[in-house]
Order: structure tokens, then sequence, then C-alpha cells
């Protein structure tokens, strides 16, 4: 299946995606699977995370604000989410930063059996336990060979892992695609990384194969990224026109546009 | 006195409105509120919100990411502004999607006197015990009559009841009236719903009608949102436009294009 | 060092900025942070917050929709902050408007060493424990001498002091400057005080003259809010206008526009 016809499948079903996520992107994910035509639904109670799992056909954690009582609360929907077989899309924001992050996303990742682990190379490698430092939860650069960091995590967490930068990287832990598509500009507005994973939720959600449901998840998103920056050259603007692009971008301009290698 | 009257109300006086709602929509809905001529606060500590209350003039409950601490305070805050008699609208998003979401509302309202309570018709139709199902929080389709569903949940909770959807339903119990204004790219947008409920609350403290008050705010709300949609055919640039619209739309354009009747 | 040289200095270090800010504005900090060329971090747990305050080199503390487990990861925060020699920004916003948000801020102001304390005339007197009515948290008029309000609460607090309104006053207690720049759009966009709360953090966290970074800051914020205020004419607009300019206006404008005074 070509990476448009997820696109089209997504607009066709409007999946509902669950997102637990961090309180400084909720607007703009809501608003991003608004747009890319999936319907967001956020909940975070204890008391009915398991009840809005079995309606959402996706489960997207986000630690980028984590605190206890959330933590809690996303292990109960992750476990709720394996058992009604819909995939969980868990993005570690921020780990290696500080040990609370790096612990809590390695038990995330212990008690939930995720199936698309995406993060920065720094993320991915705190949680696969390589030895980096980070500055924040924006930072990006990690000493060492991102592609074997991002094959090791696939392995040990038995997911697909999408590392995010400059090129993406999309591994089971054997196979390794990259999807070259994107724009600075992305990094210039908060909850962009976020948002991805979001999305990775909403394609994930309406076929099987994870690898080329989340290749395609990039490319589209990436293609929806340049065509924003052609003319917004300022964050405000070009948050603007992301949103508008993601929910123009037609399949064909995705299949078009997309820069897609095997390794 | 005419739907345009309010506004210019509304305008004049800047009611302080009290907003607990859900971490989605916060920062949409203290711009809204401002675009609108009303000023918005936002507080949710049990220790402030009777406080907050009595420097408020109306109150608005939203449970679209609910958790019990906030829902104590919701609670706390309601029964102050039953004291001091300004008005509560309730949004009891989601209801129906989860049975913690449905029992919630329903004890809020069995706790507070709501002056208003706003959702779509399944939302609706779940607080006052109608069997029905929903997709998630966005949902809005539900079997049978909606104006009798609407008018049963008046009586039932003794207010005013505001049901949203393509035409917008106004009921005291009796009489009914219908506003047909709006455009298809509010549900492009998340929040704008939730802003709705606000702003039925800014509209309520200015005058002692609600029903009145309740019909011009959403005659306001969907002329600013035809407005806007003129010249936005995209989510980001509708949600620019609408907050153009909301703060640009003059009392005589909302005179001039409300479309309201009674049934 | 003039004004546009502390803005060089902030886009060529970049620094990381913890933020605990309250839940209406987090979006807008963090994308304006990203504007203004820091890095912004959100971090609440207090399992973490000691740790993230470590890798920072600004941390903000906003009351804006507080509660007593922010509150107390605040302190542990701003102890923290004190440990590392790093200046922190308190936001005392709606103090006065309820007993709640005065007794925390006094207890924050008590707990850690508050480098740069800014709020509107009303909050920084209640602070202060002058005798003060706000209207919500938006409020500005204060009776009395703001200059002298000021001074006293920069003497009491051994801090640097900011009071924002039509004219914004720097003060560590003897000597006062104003800046003059700014608009009025400004007020239709919520956060635009908190987001310069955490812009004071970046430019203070890349010198040592906390007088001169603060009046540098404002120099440049207003700069950048005329800029924006030129063009757009509506609350939509304006946001988006104004979150352009801070990343587009130049260290050469601020130093043409800026409207500085001693008095």
């Amino acid at each position: 299946m070509k990476a448009g016809q997820w696109l089209t499948l997504v607009r066709e079903q409007s999946p509902l995606v669950h997102n637990m996520t961090n309180v400084v992107v909720t607007n703009f994910v809501a608003n991003g699977l608004l747009a890319v035509g999936a319907s967001p639904v956020m909940a975070y109670a204890k008391e009915e995370v398991s009840d809005m799992v079995r309606l959402a056909r996706a489960l997207v954690l986000n630690i980028g604000t984590l605190n206890e009582t959330d933590v809690e609360a996303m292990i109960i929907a992750g476990k709720a989410a394996n058992e009604v077989n819909i995939p969980v899309i868990f993005d570690p924001v921020g780990a290696g930063a500080t040990a609370y992050r790096t612990k809590t996303a390695q038990r995330i990742l212990q008690e939930v059996n995720v199936s698309i682990l995406r993060g920065n190379a720094s993320e991915i490698a705190s949680v696969a336990g390589e030895q980096v430092r980070t500055k924040g939860v924006d930072a990006g650069d990690v000493q060492g060979d991102v592609v074997h960091v991002a094959k090791k995590a696939a392995r040990t967490f038995r997911c697909t892992v999408v590392v995010t930068g400059k090129d993406d990287i999309v591994t089971d832990g054997e196979r390794v695609t990259i999807v070259s598509n994107g724009d600075a500009m992305l990094t210039k507005v908060t909850g962009t990384g976020c948002l991805l994973s979001a999305v990775l939720g909403a394609f994930a959600s309406v076929g099987e194969n994870v690898i080329e449901s989340s290749v395609a998840a990039l490319a589209y998103y990436g293609v929806a990224a340049e065509k924003a920056a052609k003319h917004a050259k300022a964050p405000g603007a070009f948050q603007l026109a992301f949103l508008n692009a993601l929910y123009e971008t037609t399949a064909e301009e995705v299949d078009t546009y997309a820069r897609i290698r095997g390794e």
C-alpha cells in the first residue's frame, strides 16, 4: 500500500485516537489530529481511561509533563489497549534529561506492549540504556550511530522504533527505512514531535503493517511541513500554515513528494 | 432585547467569567472570551474557587478532562455561585462516552443549580438518561427526537438547555427556539463547543432572561463563524479568522444575519 | 550593553528556560520562547524539578492556575535554582484576587530568593502588602503611586521588580527605569504577561546585570508588539503576528525603537 493510500484510509475512517499527552501541546495535538482527518479524545482519569481506550482505535502516551497520577493512568490505559489489541504509541519526551523521565519511560515500556516508540535520537538512546546527555526535551544530538541505537531499541522493546531528526528512521530491529521529508521550521513550533506521535497512531489504526503505516505517516507529515514552509518563514505563520497543510495535502501529493528509501 | 444588544452589553460591561474547563481548550477559551469582550479567569484550586466565584459574574464548568480533584472543586465553586446567584453554565463534555463522565455529569447536576446545560445531542441525551452511544467526545448523532430530549433534560434539571449541532436548540422545557447560524468549519477546530459554553456564560451575566441571552449568544457565535468561513477554508486559517470575527462582528451584523425561529 | 545586544546573546546561546507556569498559557509560552530563540522546557513533578533546574539557565514560576502540588514543586525547584545560582523569575498571577493567591505568592517569596518579580500594579501591590482590589487576574489598576509600590516591593523582597502596564517600570528599590514600548493589542491575547516573564528569564540568563537585562527584554518585547500591531488589528491575527515579530525583530530594530528612560 502506498503512503498516500494510508492517508486516504485515515480520512475515510476518521479513527478515534485516545491521547494522554502533556499540557504544553494538548490543544495543538487535538487540532492537528482534526486537520489530519482523525478524531482526537483526551482522557486522563484512572476511573475512565480503560473505558475510553475501548472506544478508541489507538492510544498515544506522552510523558512531556509527567506526574505520578498520570503515569499510573497511562499504565492502566496501556494495559487496556493491549487487551483489546489496539496500537499503543509511546513518546518518551525528555527521557535522558532527568532520571525520573528515563526511569518512567523504561517502566512504561516494561508494563505496556508498545507498538511504536517515537522520539529523537537522545530520547531513544536513553530508554535503550545508551550513555548520552540531553539539553532539556528538545535536544536531539547523540553520540554514536543513530541507526544502531534505533535497531537496538526495537529489539529490546520488540516494537517499531521511529527516530526523528533531519532524516527519520523507522525500524523493527531488522529492516530500516529512512524518510527524508520535513522542514527545519518544525523545530520552531512546540509540539510538532508530539503531534507526529499522535499521527503515527492514527495511521497505525487503519491497517496491520506498522512499519508501512509509520513510513506513510512520516512522509505525509514531512510533505505537509514542506508545503507549509514554502510561504511561511516565521513560526506564527508556520504553525497556521502547517495545520492548513495537514488538512489540504492530498494522497497524490504525498506519493509525489515522499522521499523514502530502504537502507 | 435584540441579539445584537446583548453583545453590546457584554462589550460594555466586560464581565469576569470564571472557567473551570479542560486542558485541551483552556487557551482557546481564554482568547475567545477576550475576543468577545469579556474577561476570562481560570482557577481550579478548592482553596480559592469560592473566592474567585465571588468576583465573577458567571461560572462555566466543563468536564472535558475531568478528574476527582477538579470535580470536587467544581462542586464547591458551583455551590458558591448558587449562593451569590450568578449563572452556572455546565458543559458535560463526553457524557455517554464513559460511565465515569455520565455519572459525574449527573452528580454535578444534582449538587449544583445549573442555569444553562450545553452539549451536543448525545451528551444531553446521556445526562437525561436516554439510551445512546457516542464515539468519543465529538460525537453528536443520537437516535430519537433531539427536541424531545432537550425538553426532557430542561424539565429534569430545571434549567435552560442548549443543544448544538447543525441547528442549535434552546429550550426551558416548554418553549423551543432554533438558531441556524454557524459553519461546518467549527467542527474542525477543537474547543469551539467549549468556548461557546463560556460565551453563553458571558451573555447570561449581563441580563436576566437566560433563554434570550442564549439565543443571542448562539446567533452571534454562528454569525462570526460564517464571517470567518468566507475566506478561511482550512482549520489553521479558520481558527485565526474566527477569533478575529468574534472581535470584529458588530451588533448590527448579528441582527442582520441571525437566523432565529420559534418552533 | 545595549538592549539589542542582550537579544543577540539569547539567540546565540539559546538558553534552556525551565517554566512552571499555568495551564492557560503553556503552549503560548513555549512557542514564544522558541520564537525569541531560547529553549523552553516545562516540568512540574517534584520527583524531577531539581534535576531539570540543574540543566536550565533560568527558572520561571507562575501561579496563574496554582494548586498545592504544583506550589510544593515550585518551592523545591526554586530552592534548587538558588543552590545552583540561576535566576528565578516569579509571576504572581492574580495575587490580590483571592487570599489563597496572595498568601501563596508571599510564601514563595519567603522561601525562594527571587531575582525578578514581575506583575501588573495590583499584583505587585498585593504581594507587597498594599491595600488594593483587583478584578480577576487581568486587572492592573491600583490606587497610589505605582513607582512607590514597585520600589517598596523591590526592597522588601531584595529583588528586581518589573511592573508592566502602559509604561513598564524596572527597579531594584533605588534606581528606576521606565520602558514605554508595547501596544494595547497585548491585552487582547491571553498569556502575553506570562510569556514576558519567561522572556525576562531568558534575558537574565545570559548576563549578570538583572536590571539591564530586564530593560532590554521589555524594550525588545514591546518593539515586537508594535511591529505586529502595525498590520494586525484583531486578536487572532495579532497573536500570529506577534510570534512572527518575536522571531524576526532584529537587535538593530530594538536599539532603534526602544523607548527607555531613567526616572
